[in-house]
């Protein structure tokens, strides 16, 4: 097979390292790594498996190696290239290139017991980020909700240890209803209630996770939480059934769209019908959003070691939003929380 | 003219708002914002002299648009649009999708007052940043170069105010003569090199701004340096004369390669000859970097209402980096500094 790639990430799985100015050829057994002068230094060091081309022109070093190996097909993903990088590609080439959705991230659905230790690692990191941050807010009553929400990435980072994932959410009361709030200068009071949705990069792997909890005396991010408003606490106890419902229930061999429903139907069976606005969830990895997903229309088979969060939510608009995300990974055929 | 775009930049130059999912479509005097809707609340709330078109397919939604108009010709900038999008925009329709690079660059090229107002607004809050983390960085011996690039963050969001224009460097003694240095655990010490390459955003519009500093007893980011060592000295004496010998002598009406030129003859006509290893400058807008490019090929002509970098350096590899950066708008035919 002869593939070709671009994305960072998708570069990554390949050869074990990536910058953001690579052409990925892979020619049967063959593989160049086509990048400019100022990570050839860096490349030759980390590509494994690849050898280490410096062009000026990119675009010209890969049609090169294709005339010169009398290549006919090359597969692509459409999503990773630009029409100019496509054009540059293609320009006088007697090769055809073959749009392949997804191409990289059907060869990563399946995690290998090291990737799956890498996630597990991130997972934890951030897992203990959520516990220091939570020490911090309860000394932080009437700081804004924006200073917060950057405070959170000093304890996620590390203090730039880590990258991020994603820009993490901090959200207070009905702004966590809204899934792109900006975050206010409203100060944190006691008795409000705090969405937290964050995650890091550990050796570039990601993790997600989030949690709602009540701002009271004893402050902390654990899945047990005692809201002041019994409507609040009614939403809770269902996201948190459903969430545990989908994780109990998830087998190896169910379609994407079964463990969804698993989960939905809880919410969908109480007076929060219809108030689970979004999918269960997704893949990650290398990528934060990757293949599975886990949505009502999916038939996807899911299958060992692959690995997606489960996070259902009840959203209220003007009032609050709840939401709990965990990662799991399929292992002998259920689902083994992260 | 018709034309379409993409990119979140080329479509807020065109409207005032702008969101990371979104085809601007721009039919003779009309024109169409189409968004999903995650966006159409904020879209008409802000959009200026543009319909805003909620849609789940959003290229379909662009396709159906150029039928009811039978539009014959649409540019695009093959940047901005990867081979999906392209496909998905142009499937089955008669209109003609014709090239045309830096389409939204070439518009943006010469700044309004306004734009001019925003930039210098950045420039700025960002010089502030500069002097509130000298002072951090006086009392910050012993911290390392990684802790500290990561502190400087804070110092130019203003803990999460502000966008950053780009991931800013900091770098010490002979990391800073690599321009892509992952910082190290090196701690500070009395008699480095400092070199501090950061930017923040006001408005969307971008600031760029580089210093070299040493870190004696009273440290500062002012362009008067006094270093230890002769040879640190006299590289930086040259690279200050480069820029100024750029800033005084640029005029509208000149080619960018002549003002590349004023600069890098003061590099090369000394014993540091070939060791300005990168262009003088670039264009500073809604992009970090857009035109103009002003390197030594370049024969684009610089006219009033340009702003640029205008960034001279000289890197020895294994020993130091010196690079000062300074922004400039050409006014009356001069460069006036930001």
């Amino acid at each position: 097979m002869n593939y070709i790639h671009k994305d960072e990430n998708a570069v990554y799985y390949e050869c074990g390292y990536s910058c953001d100015n690579v052409f990925f050829l892979k020619l049967g057994s063959e593989a160049f790594f086509i990048t400019d002068p100022r990570y050839t230094t860096d490349a030759k060091e980390s590509v494994k498996g690849a050898e280490v081309i410096e062009a000026r022109d990119l675009a010209a070093e890969v049609r090169k190696l294709l005339r010169k190996n009398r290549i006919k097909r090359v597969l692509y993903d459409p999503k990773e290239f630009s029409c100019q990088d496509f054009e540059a590609l293609t320009k006088g080439v007697a090769t055809r290139f073959v749009p392949k959705r997804d191409l990289s991230w059907d060869r990563r659905i399946i995690k290998s017991e090291q990737e799956i230790e890498c996630i597990k690692r991130s997972v934890e990191l951030n897992a203990q980020a959520f516990d220091t941050f939570a020490q911090f807010l309860q000394k932080s009553e009437g700081k804004s909700e924006r200073e917060l929400a950057y405070e959170a990435k000093r304890f996620l980072s590390r203090k730039g240890e880590f990258d991020l994932s994603f820009e993490p959410i901090f959200a207070i009361n009905e702004n966590a209803a809204k899934p792109h709030a900006t975050p206010s200068n409203k100060p944190l009071q006691k008795g409000d209630l705090i969405l937290f949705d964050a995650g890091i990069k550990y050796e570039r792997y990601c993790s997600d996770r989030t949690r709602t909890a009540y701002y009271g005396e004893e402050f902390s991010f654990r899945k047990e939480q005692g809201f002041k408003s019994t409507k609040i606490q009614k939403a809770y106890d269902l996201v948190k059934k459903a969430q545990e419902a989908a994780i109990e229930g998830a087998r190896s061999g169910m379609m994407a769209k079964e463990i969804d429903a698993l989960a939905r139907k809880i919410i969908d069976d109480s007076e929060f019908k219809g108030t689970f606005v979004h999918s269960l969830g997704h893949g990650v990895g290398l990528d934060i959003h990757e293949k599975p997903f886990i949505n009502a229309r999916n038939s996807q088979i899911i299958e060992d070691g692959m690995v997606f969060t489960i996070e259902p939510g009840i959203y209220v608009p003007g009032e609050f939003g709840i939401r709990i995300e965990d990662m799991v990974v399929m292992r002998n055929g259920r689902a083994e929380v992260l």
